[in-house]
């Protein structure tokens, strides 16, 4: 078998595959702080890009951004009962506000400085937003009113994964208030769009959307709907959600108006949110036993250069070649962004060079010797392409074709999820063959299952938590089409009840 | 007297007539969490021109983003003496990690889920990005590092004023490790004049930049600089700093490298940082009697046209024609951003609309009615000169010196403010006169006091601390050039002990 960059391989292991990833293009890191990550430069600079992205899709459909309290008053949190019981039993507490020298000569927090009542970090900002919404919803003429915030929130986890799960996160939420229940639907389901063309367009991303069951949904919320792409190891994950709160939130929190009929109303809500769990998703989907692989829409950088000097009379006539082809390149835009250019003129060898992007993902690499320069072109290499196959492309067609490359390569990683995702997808009429698509082959690769299973459900939570326990398997959604292409009613392949649809089942990050 | 926008005017109340200010521009607001604004929309967009200004600025110079953690074990705080002794006293402080029913059914802080050791909320992140540093650096050529972090911090604050003092806030916090001290020392310089670029050319605000005194530098600091512009009340804004931590923190934190020469040295540390304070700032030194004046570079939004249609025959003729003109106008750029347009179509009386944006600072306001249509033409008004003062101008001619107006205004409010500064500040060589500068002429203006005073001090801290207690003044900084000219020795006009230049006294926020 070959040698490849990371160790393990995904087949050998992929949770510790996936952690040597993102080690390995130096992402990300767990810090000294329980369950809090840091992002490092190169995790971070990919994340600009995804708000980047998203922040222009969002203002493109009308909304502005704000900011509210990083803090909740733990009153808040109490008015909306689901809500509650979803946030409490996972959250950061303060309850002083000051450190005083104890007994033994370190800091305690002071008796006298406790407060009146304890604040929360928040978990998420339904509670504190609804409450500015309350002063500022007046009248029907004050609505739709559209507001996303860039924020970091907190839930306590114990068992923290990289970008996938950790105990503080970056995202974003949308808080939306509208004067009908039909323009709050409309919304909900406009940004779930929005994700989508978001997922599949620049993260490559193939993902089923639909609506979540009632025990997968928001605590909260009327209606939970998601997109869900599969991983490498055939789970699902779920990269966001968008909720129609109905008016739940509206009456916990008094956000009424004046209609245009004279009469006062609650309003309808709507919120909607994504996470630097996308990151990990982008990963656990295109990365290769070789490490990183970014999507050019979204690399921090699209070109690395790497200028090979050692066989050369005079070195800095290469770095010079290089250089110049950078500034070249840098002029040119490849969907709204310039593009971004590395080269790399480190005192390293060639080969560790080379690794050490192949590992960062980085879309297209360089290498330019002599040789090259007296040719007029450039080695290339695609990363999503074995690493050893390279071709001498001429400086001027490589300059000018470059934009496609991006595109091709693109589209090639969401063609490759997507041929990945429909192989390990199946229909199922019959509750044994459900359960054997479930079962790993071998129990040391836990995560090697059938993939997402197309299945009747009669609806009854009980069947589903059964499915929980026995499997680890939950409904990821209720599609608003069936990705199979089997539209219709059928019966339960557990209880033989009638259902109206097929709904998606599979293990999930 | 005039009728003004805001009540009450500058001269009447200025802290009063600050908070109608932001009030009226719809920037931020209170929030029930003590302490904690909300950032509106339109506030934020300003945060967002500010961020998206520095964070190129930022990158130009070599540094790039990542993001740590929001909470600071309790252990981390104590490493650096000072530093714990500056930030002890007012942070939050996060005990608990889960909250349970209580016995009277309100929910508690659980006492099985005590951390055990207390959290603090950032309130800066120093020893959180230190201890990431002692692992990332571990050879010279590991250095430079150069790191940004845009984040929310916590200083628990009994009194604040929304953007000025805020119990959290957003800033942007940057932290480098360089081999040798001179590096540091050029960093911490380069920031500064990243800083004050920023101020003058962005901000239109002339700022005054020197060294701190001892007594005023950063807890744990070896040396502290600032830049401070003057408010129109003659106090000074600390607008942000940038410190020099010697090898303190590198210390504190085993922030170790081997060096070139084969051996282990500690790193050279620096920090800088301006907050959402800058936008506290922009309103006290620009706003007047009517509301905020924004400085066009950092404008969320250029030109608002008003479609005046009370005397059309076709209403929908002159909105079409405003939407037109607005499309021509969003092609334009202005210093690197597309030129913001509103068009407010609103069912309002024209004069509130008029006042809305006036009020909201918006640099360029244009009327259209039906008589500037059919002449072609554009009625305009300045946001920086009396709301009376309108112009017509023709419609191609407004297109294609709109950015040269912009220029003209951005250098306007520099001059007036530049103007405003240096009438209020002067040279003193005598104690008597100088306290007499600070004393306010009439005690129900506390405000209306003398401005900026230069004198000579002897460095003796406790003199500093006695005119602090007389007068609230306290030496806003040792200025790289007199601000007045008058460079050399002295004679401290205290103590009548040597003094090797003179220092800028005022009062501050």
């Amino acid at each position: 078998m070959a040698k490849t960059a990371i160790t393990p391989t995904r087949q050998e292991n992929y949770p510790e595959w996936y952690q040597q990833v993102v080690r390995a293009a130096d992402m990300a890191e767990s810090s000294p702080v329980r369950g809090c990550m840091v992002i490092k430069p190169w995790g971070y600079a990919l994340w600009e890009n995804i708000q980047r992205t998203l922040d222009d899709m969002f203002k493109a459909t009308g909304h502005r951004n704000a900011y509210f309290p990083l803090f909740i008053p733990k009153s808040f949190l109490e008015k909306e009962a689901e809500h509650v019981e979803g946030f409490a039993k996972e959250c950061a507490v303060v309850t002083h506000h000051r450190l005083i020298e104890g007994a033994d000569g370190g800091l305690i927090p002071d008796p006298d400085a406790k407060l009146d009542e304890p604040l929360i970090v928040r978990p998420t900002s339904e509670m504190i937003i609804g409450d500015a919404f309350s002063r500022w919803v007046e009248s029907y003429r004050d609505l739709p009113l559209l507001i996303n915030q860039w924020a970091n929130v907190v839930r306590w986890e114990l068992r923290t994964r990289l970008f996938l799960r950790t105990s503080e996160f970056l995202w974003q939420e949308g808080h939306t208030a509208h004067a009908t229940k039909e323009e709050a639907v409309e919304e909900t389901l406009k940004m779930l769009d929005v994700y989508v063309d978001f997922a599949e367009n620049w993260m490559a991303l193939p993902v089923i959307k639909g609506k979540k069951s009632e025990g997968e949904k928001f605590p909260g919320a009327v209606d939970t709907y998601t997109f869900e792409p599969m991983m490498q190891d055939r789970k699902a994950l779920q990269a966001g959600t968008s909720h129609f709160l109905g008016q739940n939130f509206a009456k916990a929190q008094d956000i009424e108006f004046l209609d245009a009929d004279g009469e006062r109303k609650h309003a309808w809500t709507t919120s909607w949110g994504v996470s630097t769990r996308l990151i990990g998703g982008l990963i656990m989907a295109h990365a290769d036993d070789d490490g990183l692989v970014l999507p050019p829409k979204l690399a921090p950088a699209h070109v690395v250069i790497l200028p090979i000097t050692f066989k050369a009379d005079d070195p800095q006539k290469v770095i010079d070649y290089c250089n110049n082809l950078a500034t070249e390149l840098r002029q040119l835009y490849y969907h709204g962004r310039r593009i971004e250019v590395e080269v790399d003129t480190r005192d390293l060898r060639g080969g560790d060079k080379n690794w050490e992007w192949v590992k960062k993902g980085v879309p297209i690499r360089l290498e330019v010797g002599p040789r090259d320069m007296a040719d007029d072109a450039v080695f290339m290499a695609r990363r999503d392409k074995s690493p050893k196959e390279k071709q001498s492309v001429p400086r001027q067609q490589f300059v000018e074709q470059l934009t496609q490359y991006l595109d091709e390569m693109q589209q090639a990683l969401f063609d490759r999820a997507k041929a990945h995702r429909d192989e390990h997808m199946r229909g199922f009429k019959d509750r044994e063959k459900f359960y054997k698509f479930f079962t790993p082959k071998n129990k040391e690769q836990p995560e090697i299952h059938g993939g997402f299973a197309l299945a009747h459900w009669c609806g009854d939570e009980d069947v589903a938590a059964k499915v929980q326990k026995d499997l680890g398997v939950t409904i990821r959604c209720i599609p608003f089409t069936d990705p199979l292409g089997e539209e219709g009613e059928g019966r339960c392949i557990f209880t033989g009840k009638p259902s109206p649809k097929r709904v998606v089942w599979a293990k999930s990050y």
